[in-house]
C-alpha cells in the first residue's frame, strides 16, 4: 500500500531572531548547527530500528492488530452500553486524546445508535468519589471493562480494577463477569497477565519493548478508540505518512526533528524552560495532554547518557485557544520571557457555524455579522501569534487542513519522533522513568506492602516540623 | 451571624532549607523578612477596603444576592432541562470550578430528579464543533441561557451568544426566547447591558470594581452554581471564614499571605519560575484551573508599580494527583529544579470505596486487601511529598477535612487574598490585564471591525518568511 503524504505543516518564522530578536530568537546558523546534530540522531534512530530496536516506530505497520480489534469491536464490543477503561498515564492518555479528537464532544449523552458504541468512562485516578460515581452511573450488566497495565503492578490501576471486578461479579456473577473483562497487558509476564490467564479474560497485547507513553498506536490506545467508533486504520495511515516524512535526513525538512531542534535550542540557548502547546480546537486538547507526559517523562532526566548529573528537561504546558487568551496570554506576553509557544490551527473545522444575526441596534457588534465561528477562532490564533511576536516571544504554528484520523495519527508519530530526537539533543535516554520509583516505593511502604518495612519506618519517622504548619 | 473558623491548613515544612537544602529551600530569616513585607500589604489591603476599594473583599457579604439567586433558581431556574452558560475566562472558570468541586462527577448523565437542576453546557470557546454539538444535544425549548460578560465587548462570548440566541429564537420564537435568557453583566454600561435592556432579559450584576477573575463569589459564579444545586450560601460562609483568617497581621499566620510570601521568595530568590497546583481529588482540578488565570493574569506584568520594565510573574501549572505521578513527577523530581509544588489533600472523601477482594493467587497484590481507595490516594500524596523532598524539590501541602461548599469558598478567598498580597510582593498592580489588548485589537482588525483599518494593514502585510515553513 502506498503511504499517503503528510498533511501537517509547521511555520517557524516567529522563532527566528529576525522576528523576535536575537535575545529570544534563533539564528539560521544556530538552527543549521542543531539540525546537523539532529541528523545524527535521525540516522541513529533508523539504524537502531533496522537493527530491531526503537520498536515504537513499527507500530503503524500492525494491520493484523487493527483487524483483530475491529473484529472484536464490531462483533461484540460496540454493542455494550458502557465501557470502563481502567488505566493511568500511558495506559489511558492516548485513548482519551484519540477519542476526544475524533468522537462527538458529547458522545456519552447521545443515544447508542448515534454514538455507535458504548459510553466511555475512564478510571485513571483511584479517587473514591469518581469511582463510586462511575459505578452508580453505568449499567454493569451491559458494561465492558478494559483494564490496561503492562506489569499489573500499577497500584492505582489494580486497585480500581479490583473494585470494578468485584462490583461486576456482584452484579452479573463470576462467570459472566469474566466475559465482560478484556485485559490489555504484557503477552507473557506480569501480574495482570497471570490473572488474565487464571480467569480466562480475553486479552490484547501491550507491545514489548515500547514505553507506556508511546503505546497510543497499539492496542492500548486503539482498542478503546475502536470501541468508541474511531477509524483506527486511518490513525495508522496518518502515523505511517508522518513516519515517511521522518525519514528525511535534513532535520529542517523533517517535522519531528525540526520541532526537537527548535525546542532544544530554545530551552538550552534561550532559557525557554517551558514549551506551551496551545491548539485552537477543543478536540485537540487531549493531544496536548498526551504530549505533556511524553515530553516530561522522556526528557526530564537527572543523568546524561554519560551518567553526569544534568537535571535536563523542558516543562510541557497545555493551553487551549482561544480560552487561554483570557487566562494565560497576559502572562505569556508580559511576564518572564521563558516559554516557547506552539499554536495549532485547523484549516476547516468539522462544523460550520455562522453568526446569522447581529442586533442592528448595536453597531459595535457589526463586525461579527455573517462571520463563521471557525473563521473567528482561526483569526484569534493569527492575532495571538502576532501579539506574541510583537512582544518578542518565540512561537511556532502547526497547521492541519482538518481534524481526522489521519492528522491525529500524524501528530502522535511526529511528537514521538520529536521526543526521541529530543532525547539525543538533550543528551539523555528518552526511555524509562527512573525518577518515579521513589514515590512508588513510598506508596507501597505506606500501604504496608511486604518487603518495604525499612522504608516505611523511615517515612513514618520523617514528619515535618510542626512549627511549619498553619492551621 | 458569627463567622465560622477556617478549616484549611498549610504544612510548609518542605519548602524550608531544613528539608530541601539552602539552594532550594527558604531560611527562617528570609521567610520572616518576606512576612514583614507581606504585613504591610495586608494592612494596605484592609485600609483600602475600609476606604471603599478592593471591592472583591466585600463579596462574601452579599446575602441579598444569594437570596435573589436562590429565589430565581428554586422558582424557575432549576426546572429547566438544560443550561447553556456562555462566557469565557473569568466569566466561566469560577462557575466550572465550583460545580466540578461540588456536584456529581457525571451530573449531566443523571436524570433531572437526581441532579436537581438542568444539565450544564459551557460555551466558552468559539469552537464551531463544540457549539454545533451543544446545539444538537440540548433541548432548546427547555433550555435556559446565561450569558456572562461585563462589557459585552468580548468577541468570543458575543459570537457564541448571537449563535445561541438565533437558534433559540428559531426554536421557540422571539418572545419566548427572551424569557429563556438571563444576562449577567454590568448594572449600567456596556453592549450586553444595552441589549438586555432592549430585549427585556432578566439580569444579574457583574459587581462593579471587581476584576473578572475575582467574580466567582458574585452572580457570575454563583448563578450557574445555584442552578446546578450548589449551596452558594455555604460557599460565602467559607469565604467569610477565610476572610476572617486573612485579617491576621502576622503573615505567617495568614494563609493567603503565607502562601504569597513562600511563592514570591521561591520565584525571586530560588528561581522557581513555576507554581504547580496539584490536588489529590478529581473534583478540585477546576479550582487549580481557576487559580491558573488568577495567578497568571494578576502577576504576569511587564511594568512594576513604578512603571519600570520588570516582566514579573510566575507560571501557574495545574496537575492532578495521582494521575500526574504517571506523567509529570519524573520531570518534577529529576528535571530542572525550577518549581514550587503545592499538593492538596482531603481528610475524608465523600465516598468510601473499599477494595473488598484481592485474588488469593497473587501475593503481590495483598497489600491492597481491604484498603480504601481514599487511603491509597492520600498515601500517594504523602509519598509524592516525600519523594519531592528527597530530591530537594520545595513543596507544600494544603489540607482540608472534606470537600464541601465551605472549604471551596475558603480556597477561593485564600487564593484571591494570596494574589493581591502577591501583587504587593512582586511590586506589580495585580488588577487589569493590559497585555491582552494587543491580541484583542488584532482579532478585531482581522475580523474587519470598523476603526481597526490601520492595524489590519499592518497585520496582513506581516506574513512570516516562507522559507521558515515546512509543509
Amino acid at each position: 500500500m502506498a503511504t499517503a503524504k503528510s498533511r501537517l505543516s509547521i511555520d517557524y518564522a516567529n522563532v527566528m531572531a529576525s522576528a523576535v530578536g536575537q535575545e529570544n530568537g534563533l539564528t539560521d546558523a544556530e538552527l543549521n548547527d542543531a539540525a546537523t546534530q539532529a541528523t545524527a540522531h535521525i540516522d541513529r534512530i533508523w539504524n537502531e530500528y533496522d537493527a530491531g530496536d526503537q520498536r515504537w516506530v513499527a507500530l503503524p505497520d500492525n494491520r493484523q492488530l487493527v483487524a483483530d480489534i475491529e473484529s472484536f469491536a464490531s462483533s461484540e464490543g460496540r454493542a455494550y452500553e458502557d465501557l470502563i477503561l481502567v488505566g493511568i498515564g500511558g495506559s489511558s492518555l492516548g485513548a482519551i486524546a484519540t477519542i476526544q479528537a475524533l468522537a462527538h464532544p458529547f458522545r456519552n449523552l447521545q443515544p447508542h445508535s448515534n454514538r455507535g458504541g458504548p459510553r466511555l468512562f475512564v478510571l485513571d485516578n483511584p479517587d473514591p468519589e469518581k469511582v463510586a460515581a462511575t459505578l452508580e452511573t453505568v449499567d454493569l450488566s451491559k458494561t465492558l471493562v478494559n483494564v490496561v497495565t503492562k506489569s499489573g503492578q500499577t497500584a492505582e490501576t489494580m486497585a480500581n480494577f479490583l473494585v470494578v471486578k468485584d462490583a461486576l461479579e456482584q452484579t452479573v456473577g463470576q462467570d459472566q463477569a469474566r466475559k465482560q473483562i478484556v485485559a490489555t497487558t504484557d503477552p507473557k509476564d506480569g501480574l495482570l497477565r497471570q490473572l488474565a490467564d487464571q480467569e480466562g479474560y480475553r486479552d490484547f497485547p501491550v507491545p514489548p519493548g515500547v514505553d507506556g507513553r508511546m503505546t497510543v498506536l497499539s492496542a492500548v490506545g486503539m482498542l478503546p478508540a475502536a470501541l468508541c467508533g474511531v477509524d483506527i486504520g486511518g490513525l495508522l495511515d496518518g502515523a505511517a505518512a508522518m513516519r515517511e516524512a521522518s525519514r528525511n535526513r535534513d532535520a529542517r525538512q523533517n517535522p519531528g526533528a525540526l520541532f526537537a531542534s527548535i525546542a532544544w535550542l530554545a530551552a538550552t540557548k534561550r532559557d525557554k524552560s517551558m514549551l506551551v502547546m496551545m491548539p485552537y480546537a477543543d478536540s485537540l486538547f487531549g493531544i496536548a495532554d498526551w504530549f505533556r507526559q511524553l515530553w516530561a517523562e522522556s526528557l526530564g532526566k537527572r543523568l546524561s547518557t554519560a551518567d553526569d548529573e544534568v537535571f535536563a528537561g523542558q516543562t510541557p504546558i497545555k493551553a487551549l485557544g482561544a480560552i487561554d487568551q483570557h487566562s494565560q496570554i497576559q502572562l505569556y506576553t508580559e511576564g518572564p520571557n521563558d516559554k516557547l509557544i506552539c499554536l495549532t490551527g485547523v484549516g476547516t473545522y468539522r462544523s460550520g457555524v455562522e453568526i446569522a444575526a447581529t442586533p442592528d441596534s448595536i453597531d459595535e457588534l457589526g463586525y461579527l455579522r455573517n462571520a463563521e465561528l471557525g473563521q473567528l477562532l482561526d483569526r484569534e490564533r493569527m492575532a495571538t501569534a502576532w501579539a506574541l511576536t510583537n512582544a518578542n516571544r518565540p512561537n511556532l504554528s502547526i497547521s492541519i487542513p482538518a481534524i481526522d484520523a489521519g492528522t491525529v495519527g500524524e501528530f502522535f508519530f511526529m511528537h514521538e519522533f520529536q521526543t526521541v530526537v529530543g532525547g539525543g539533543l538533550f543528551d539523555v535516554n528518552p526511555f524509562g522513568q527512573p525518577g518515579v520509583e521513589a514515590g512508588k516505593n513510598a506508596t507501597y511502604a505506606l500501604m504496608g506492602r511486604e518487603g518495604y518495612e525499612t522504608l516505611r519506618d523511615e517515612l513514618t519517622g520523617s514528619g515535618g516540623e510542626s512549627r511549619y504548619t498553619l492551621s
